[in-house]
């Protein structure tokens, strides 16, 4: 008998609710702008309501569980945090108690790059590893880990932060307030910044020049690189070079059988793997060498989210 | 009824076997010189007449295993590596096998800082906690961490290389051969280095102005910083500032409860862990603040590496 279980994937902009088969196939989907919510109530009641209608609409009898993917999620408590940067909801929202005091099935909160690794353990290519590492790249940079087979959560439920394990001391200022962090130098933002520098120095030479620094993205730059110019290439390269060696430093935590990389700047594909793989290689303790798989997800970029919130809440415990 | 273990310390030079009672109590001690060993069964036969020895005079019946902490230890394969830098045995000793077919008890073998880090868990000031990394400072700087109470090996057995972590991009050379790791940094010999570097600068006005570079040690830097002498404390100053990020770095994969340093530069004190605690609580991300504990062993110095072998043996599967 087929078994079927919820994923639940929210950003600031969309939420997206699917109803997962344990083979990977999503089967049925909803969508709520979670930008139009103010309040934690309605919000989850809108959400149970999709829920109630995907699985009537769906014709099967019942689910086993609800897994969510969320911005700033507390797995021991269950809750997306008060004062969240992005959501217009400022109270916290317990969406474990809300949601299984409605629905009367399991429900597991974790925060996305969690789910991003549950989702690879899964339905992905980790499906056979016991340790391993995704790196999440975005506006941000997340990290879901896992250790013996069990997402790493640590003490306070937070672990997992590698996007702000500082890789240049004193350099770049980052999101959180600290300097240097790789997120500073390799998400997103990161990367549009080091076009950006590049571009004053090369005395704007490139295929962007001409784009204002306000309207210029991560995409461009991926797209530029691909069409073979210098500064954009340049750009992936040194953003390869950061990335690896922030690998190879988290290699010796764990001793990984693979290290995934993720999210819309990895979609620029070889100009940013090629530097990236060297520079891993380069920076790796000579132990580890050759030992770990640098790996892009198999998972199709529309499912990946729903699929690592639904993969939440299969894993044993946890999360 | 009181239970005993072996735990075995395997150095370069000293190899200390112990009788540990469960409560951590060493009753009884045998010692043989490393040094004087080139073939593995000799050096193996030696070890187990010292363990039926310690056994016999101690008058008990039985031991419930023997705990082994070497270097380049794999406890997978049970074995101490071939061509290990620093014992004159050049071929690979497979101690778990040779040991248990010789004495009929389970044998567990691991690298010595897991066994500082297995010591903490099972006898010293780590025993309440889950999540947790071990420092060891010494000529290197080795790493054993704790992961929901286990000690992390990673899909190779040799997880927790922090101490070559990068913690400058293309900074000092490292006994690894690459560059700027922390261990190039924070053990005794990058203290030796921080120290004659910043000599240099100040035109030798230091407490340690004649002591050729050869003759330098990091206890004779503690013991000049403890008196006060200005280059000496600016070097564990600057010892501190590095310390402290690489461990504010490390608490990103894992958020453990505590970070415990061990060794002999962290014998120098506060002239260390003043500092230190500063550059930690700085570096470390906003959710985690407040939350990590900076602490130094419990365990007597000349009872910590006996105890953390011994502790290899009694920890269920691992390490």
């Amino acid at each position: 008998m087929k078994k079927y279980s919820i994923g639940i994937d929210i950003g600031g902009t969309n939420t997206d609710i699917g109803l997962v088969r344990n083979d990977g196939r999503i089967v049925g989907r909803k969508h709520l702008s979670t930008q139009n919510y103010e309040q934690a109530d309605v919000f989850v009641g809108d959400m149970t309501d999709s829920i109630r209608a995907l699985v009537c609409e769906s014709g099967i009898s019942d689910i086993d569980g609800i897994g969510i993917g969320a911005p700033n999620a507390d797995y021991y408590g269950g809750c997306i945090g008060a004062n969240t940067v992005n959501l217009r909801i400022k109270e916290e929202i317990p969406l474990q108690r809300m949601m299984q005091e409605a629905l009367k099935v399991p429900v597991a909160v974790s925060n996305d790059a969690n789910a991003a690794a549950c989702g690879e353990h899964i339905y992905g290519a980790a499906r056979e590893m016991k340790h391993f590492i995704v790196f999440t790249l975005g506006t941000g940079i997340g990290s879901g880990i896992f250790i013996d087979g069990k997402p790493l959560l640590g003490a306070g439920g937070n672990a997992g932060e590698l996007g702000h394990c500082i890789l240049i001391p004193e350099g770049r200022l980052c999101h959180c307030g600290r300097r240097g962090c790789i997120e500073a130098y390799a998400s997103a933002d990161g990367i549009c910044q080091t076009y950006m520098e590049l571009r004053e120095e090369a005395a704007r030479t490139g295929l962007l020049n001409d784009v204002l620094p306000d309207a210029l993205t991560c995409k461009m730059i991926g797209d530029a690189a691909n069409k073979g110019d210098a500064l954009a290439l340049r750009t992936f390269e040194k953003t390869g070079f950061w990335l690896g060696l922030a690998m190879a430093n988290a290699a010796t935590f764990s001793a990984p059988e693979a290290i995934f990389l993720t999210g819309g700047p990895a979609r620029a594909g070889e100009v940013l793997f090629q530097p990236l793989r060297l520079s891993f290689e380069q920076h790796l303790l000579l132990i580890y060498k050759g030992k770990i798989r640098i790996c892009t997800s198999q998972l199709a970029d529309n499912d990946a989210a729903i699929l690592g919130a639904a993969a939440v809440a299969r894993l044993d415990g946890h999360p």
